[in-house]
């Protein structure tokens, strides 16, 4: 039936208008709100491009001083969310805590208003301030120390840091740290941004449609790329290798993870920005170990693939593993750090869809039977 | 930009092939994997009918003993579970705490197979079996009460009401309850069920997929119609009032609950049902008054739509929530009675999405600004 034909995964498919990203993969440009990513990364912190995602403009002084005031203080965590990190498996991921925290925290917030068009996306910030500290928390229990109290006098970023660790980052670590949220909060429409447009089309509540999408993005398929590039890297162990690994894998036809893009034809803006904070913590730490074999891995895949006549570029993963392991951060966090940055984003397309809504209901093509006769429980096979 | 024409909310696009469900909106029909629902609710317990939506056919006197028992062995929660229900503020709804306790128990699980095609989605069965419990647990303590341990020789419908009020039901309502969860399993693409489906595509598991799903059920346009109708039955009062009570509500155009159907022009299989319990209720005690003022809304609407030449039906909304009262469920445990009966074709849909996977990603149609220049904090207005 050639009326019936379809698009496997709404490839394609337009699923609604958006102001909020542009991906311009010709150029390797990337806009939030039409700022290029790269000035926001260069001139802003999380908090002020936060503000941008939500309110769709630049705050001013009074404005941006107000908004980082009200985030710093939902960071404190609550009791009975304290006791589910406690209880929660320790080797398990903390991406399921996290969206159980979520949709629990939806329970303290008053959503009279959030059914509404008018929702409260934006008076009650506790779905961004309390990722990181969810994270922070989850860590060190899972390592058998105590948690850490959030301090309102650092940024998001350098603050994660400090409830990680215990120790105040310097200032470039903690720029760092938060430059990074910066370039990952936001990237057009994707399974999980998509799963929280379709939770707040039922006019649900934010936080309940931001718990759904932290599950999407849990998913293997979606998350977790820079997690395998550095178990890439920690597989060749040293430059010299890189040839022959990639060589074998090529021949395995086994993906190499952090290279290509979907939609960027350039360089993706965003991996060259990392490779900078890349060079400078190998610099500080004067461990440029990482950082040479993914250069290597990055100049011998272009190399072979080149060959074929296929241009290709690192993306957004290939350096950000390597980024936060030097902040030492553990490889299990680097999804959970995707979710801190990508609430933004997502609070942001909640906030537009409620804004012009329709109720994501699509249809299914039906290819099963029908009229089955019954068959009684004894006569059964 | 003709080209860019698209369909809000995905109306009318094909989302995915499924052989699970199909609603013959013409004829007033409904069929999982291709028995009639009629069919399915006169011969089947709720138990049976979960085991044909996950594996696609019924199963025989042996594969349902054991499936029976699998279920029933999971109902007990865990004192970890336990202490996020007794910590949930008591007046906040019961969806975000399921919600919230699904992607919980998802670290409970081992998932390595379910990040492959081949998912634990049949062989761990809590998050079917804990909904009953959490539902009822939640109910006990909002009202003072203590939790009631399941009963493994009871089904899921009677066990339910088992749980939430520590009577046991006796055989008619033990059995009215659990075919309604039977009527509400499944009903092909709607938004929770496309949400599960998205989620999962993304290699998620299946309780980070369901989590997802209730947040969307959540949603004042998704689930809750009943409890809609419950509260338009209690607005009218008595008989006398409907016709008065309906004038006034078309003339201030306002919606009449649980009246009509997207999809089914004839009359919903559902509620044909459904009507026979509450009539079977109302009779058993002695109380008629709902039903009364459920059949003159019907009668009174449809009169007033046949002027307009437009024929309506109840849906299967109407009737449910005069039943459930009968049960002695309170009306804000409607939407999760829908939750723990869905949960089954959630899964369905999942194990189909995964069989044949393709991950979710639809593209926005961009509509904003690109290029605008950075403007320092201090001057801006």
């Amino acid at each position: 039936m050639a009326e019936m034909a379809y698009s496997p995964g709404l490839e394609g498919v337009i699923a609604g208008e958006s102001k909020i990203c542009k991906v311009d993969g010709e150029k390797g440009m990337l806009y939030y709100y039409g700022y290029p990513v790269k000035d926001l990364a260069a001139n802003a912190d999380f908090e002020e491009v936060t503000y941008l995602l939500l309110y769709g403009k630049l705050p001013n002084a009074g404005e941006l001083k107000d908004f980082s005031k009200r985030i710093r203080s939902c960071r404190a965590i609550k009791a009975p969310v304290l006791r589910m990190i406690q209880d929660f498996p320790r080797n398990s991921h903390p991406m399921e805590l996290l969206q159980a925290v979520i949709s629990f925290l939806s329970g303290y917030v008053d959503h009279k208003i959030e059914h509404s068009p008018t929702c409260s996306c934006r008076s009650t910030l506790h779905q961004i301030a309390q990722l990181p500290s969810v994270v922070a928390a989850f860590h060190r229990f899972s390592n058998g120390l105590e948690y850490i109290e959030p301090r309102e006098d650092l940024s998001h970023g350098a603050n994660f840091l400090w409830q990680l660790k215990g120790v105040e980052p310097d200032t470039d670590e903690g720029e760092i740290m938060d430059k990074c949220l910066i370039l990952h909060a936001e990237h057009s429409f994707n399974a999980s941004t998509f799963t929280a447009r379709v939770v707040a089309s039922t006019q649900s509540t934010c936080y309940c449609s931001i718990s759904a999408a932290i599950g999407s993005l849990f998913g293997s398929l979606h998350g977790g790329a820079n997690e395998k590039v550095m178990a890439m890297v920690n597989e060749i162990g040293r430059v010299e290798n890189v040839r022959p690994w990639l060589e074998k894998a090529l021949a395995d036809k086994r993906k190499v993870m952090g290279m290509g893009h979907r939609v960027y034809k350039a360089k993706d803006p965003r991996s060259v920005i990392i490779e900078d904070y890349l060079q400078t913590l190998s610099k500080k730490h004067q461990d440029t170990s990482s950082y040479d074999i993914l250069k290597e891995v990055e100049r011998v895949f272009r190399e072979k693939m080149e060959e074929k006549g296929k241009p290709i570029y690192p993306n957004v993963d290939f350096f950000s593993g390597a980024v936060y392991t030097l902040l030492g951060i553990p490889s299990n966090l680097f999804t959970p750090i995707f979710a801190i940055a990508r609430v933004s984003g997502w609070l942001a397309h909640i906030i537009e869809q409620r804004e012009h809504n329709r109720l994501y209901r699509p249809k299914a093509l039906y290819v099963g039977e029908m009229d089955k006769p019954w068959q009684k429980l004894e006569d059964r096979t």
